[in-house]
């Protein structure tokens, strides 16, 4: 007994329902312009993938405009960082500054609050979907799936979407003449945490010690996420709760911060990884979000330029569909990789600026100091860094 | 016959007659604080040793200070430079964005300048000078030298300043469990010409390029100045006048400037190395300049560095002198220092973003691109490079 294959056609079918492809399907959808999202994951399992957690002030203005006000209630602003070196904190105060703030506000609220905006406008949103595969990418895409209730599905398109997060089967749909693929490994990974802890700053610190650098971060009243660099090939089995808040006080507390403990209930070990694979536009596929690249989590990148890229992909997609302007999907790859790179930079600076490196010579350490004064100790070079922290304007259609 | 030792005792002895030597000389005239320089090299010598040409507004603002008026009318104010990457230029305008310049006033000009400016004010200063040692740093310190008539000296003095450039034998004389030496080497090389040619350009052109780095920098009307990323083991009699030519175009052709061209009179290798000693303190011995630290030429520092030393150690040595207060001498690292490993960071950062790595990756390059799009993109990036070129403001007393 088989169940008979549905067929549909839709202007934007979009692969993948995360924070980026669900935000495209918002925008498309305030521009009148219809679309599904699939992903084989269930809501569940995206809402409890904990990831990054600071937004940039132009991704909390894309989920005000027409997502969820949750934000401002349920998230917190954050109008600085501390910097710390050298034995002590060096406040980059954003909103004096460059006028903006960072906001805590967890990837997991960012996806909820998306979700149910989608469910709230009648959007087509399929999660726990199977048998994912993308074919005519060159002339009008399809996409085929299995729904969650066993039915076959053969979506076609004028334009298909790869959102489908860091291992995107529609990356992978390129053929290898027609993409370049850029990595870079680091010598780093952080250790991360959750902790049942009260928080032991009101804003994040970054703190580089000649044993290393740690984040402290928060998460909610009770509970606390903080990371510290570790050997990459560190096994979080061998870090006892003791041991792990001795790891973060040596990095935090040579700078003057103290650090509240209690129990660490989740510890895993993050890569530092950075990937990119250009053209982000293949025939009339394009990818958005990890799909098309990935950033270390120094410099919280990852999920704002996912937001960015779905921004400037809405904008150009209806362009492309409303003006029958096929220009403007080359465009879009061009004002994306100019934001994806310079984040890629802004990562791999905050990276190096803070971790102490194996085989750093007393030079290179005196040095990545004097960089950390020259950077502090300028108030260009302080809005340097927090206009980056907070978010570049996005390129504008014309720029 | 032996001519009978001449001893004589002053506040302050100086090892060395070049710019940083010289400027202290001056500036502790200005306060009726008697010194005196030695330098072994005779003063043709040090006229024609052709060094940095840059200075930047602070350097500038020293010499009109009771030196000389003549760089307002033989040198050249610089109000921007051109960064030059992705197939145009970028041009860091510094007047507007900072309200500072940079000057070309070659380093010869500036040491003709002072020695005018000493002989004028009557301070003694002695060239090709013999046989020069130091003693007794952690007391009286004391300084021997045979002078040019062969008349041997020994000059007791409060306080000593080796200002004797980068083969000091002041530095040489801190003992080894007193002092910490910072090296760097960079896998990296300049060659550097002279060129019969009108000036390609107004203002300096930092040139990144798939095949390397060039500086295109002016001297005259009809000599100009130019470099190009080489490497560090490249021999000038391998290059003829066309090889220099067909190097410097094709790094800075691609980016949409082209090059006047002539005879070319004169060729070297520049090695790049950092270099730093701390203390700058040994005792009742000051070390200033190169003495205590190089760094590589790429953003211009080491002359002007130098010379916010010796201000810095004016300031200090009067307050030791007149209020016998000796922490003024700690007070010299101390803030001497700050300044030195700024500047050993922004002439790593200019280094590292314009120069092409021998082993870099795909990736390595396109992120080089994104950082310059990063600083060139953004007024705050801009505002920061500018001020850093054109030079911090030297850190206050009290700081």
């Amino acid at each position: 007994m088989t169940t008979p294959l549905q067929t549909s056609r839709v202007p934007v079918a979009i692969v993948g329902a995360g924070p980026a492809g669900l935000m495209l399907s918002h925008l498309l959808a305030r521009v009148g312009i219809e679309s599904i999202n699939i992903d084989i994951r269930s809501r569940k399992e995206i809402e409890e993938t904990h990831r990054a957690g600071i937004l940039e002030q132009g991704s909390v203005d894309m989920l005000l405009d027409g997502v969820s006000d949750r934000v401002l209630r349920d998230g917190h602003r954050h109008d600085g960082i501390e910097l710390g070196f050298g034995g002590e904190g060096h406040r980059i105060n954003f909103r004096e500054l460059v006028g903006a703030s960072a906001y805590l506000y967890p990837q997991t609220d960012v996806f909820i609050d998306l979700a149910d905006a989608r469910e709230r406008d009648g959007g087509d949103v399929r999660f726990s979907v199977t048998d994912v595969s993308v074919d005519d990418l060159l002339g009008s895409p399809v996409m085929r799936f299995t729904d969650a209730d066993g039915v076959a599905h053969e979506v076609r398109a004028d334009y298909l979407v790869g959102a489908d997060g860091s291992r995107s089967i529609c990356r992978q749909a390129v053929p290898e003449a027609e993409r370049t693929q850029y990595f870079h490994e680091y010598p780093f990974a952080w250790f991360g945490i959750l902790a049942e802890a009260p928080p032991s700053s009101p804003e994040l610190i970054y703190s580089r010690s000649d044993d290393g650098f740690a984040l402290i971060s928060q998460r909610t009243e009770t509970i606390q996420r903080m990371y510290f660099q570790c050997d990459p090939k560190a096994n979080v089995d061998d870090y006892s709760d003791d041991r792990i808040w001795d790891e973060l006080s040596k990095r935090v507390e040579p700078n003057g911060f103290t650090l509240k403990t209690g129990p660490v209930v989740q510890k895993t070990v993050l890569p530092f990884r950075s990937f990119v694979q250009t053209p982000m536009r293949y025939g009339n596929m394009l990818l958005a979000g990890d799909a098309a690249h990935t950033v270390p989590p120094t410099g919280a990148k990852g999920l704002n330029l996912a937001l960015a890229d779905v921004k400037v992909l809405a904008e150009e997609l209806e362009i492309a569909i409303k003006g029958k302007d096929l220009s403007a999907l080359d465009r879009y790859t061009e004002r994306a990789l100019d934001r994806v790179w310079k984040a890629q930079h802004f990562s791999y600076w905050m990276t190096s600026m803070l971790h102490t490196h194996e085989n750093a010579t007393v030079f290179d350490n005196r040095r990545q100091l004097g960089e950390l004064a020259m950077v502090t100790g300028s108030e260009h070079g302080r809005r340097y860094l927090a206009e980056a922290y907070t978010g570049w304007p996005i390129a504008r259609k014309d720029a």
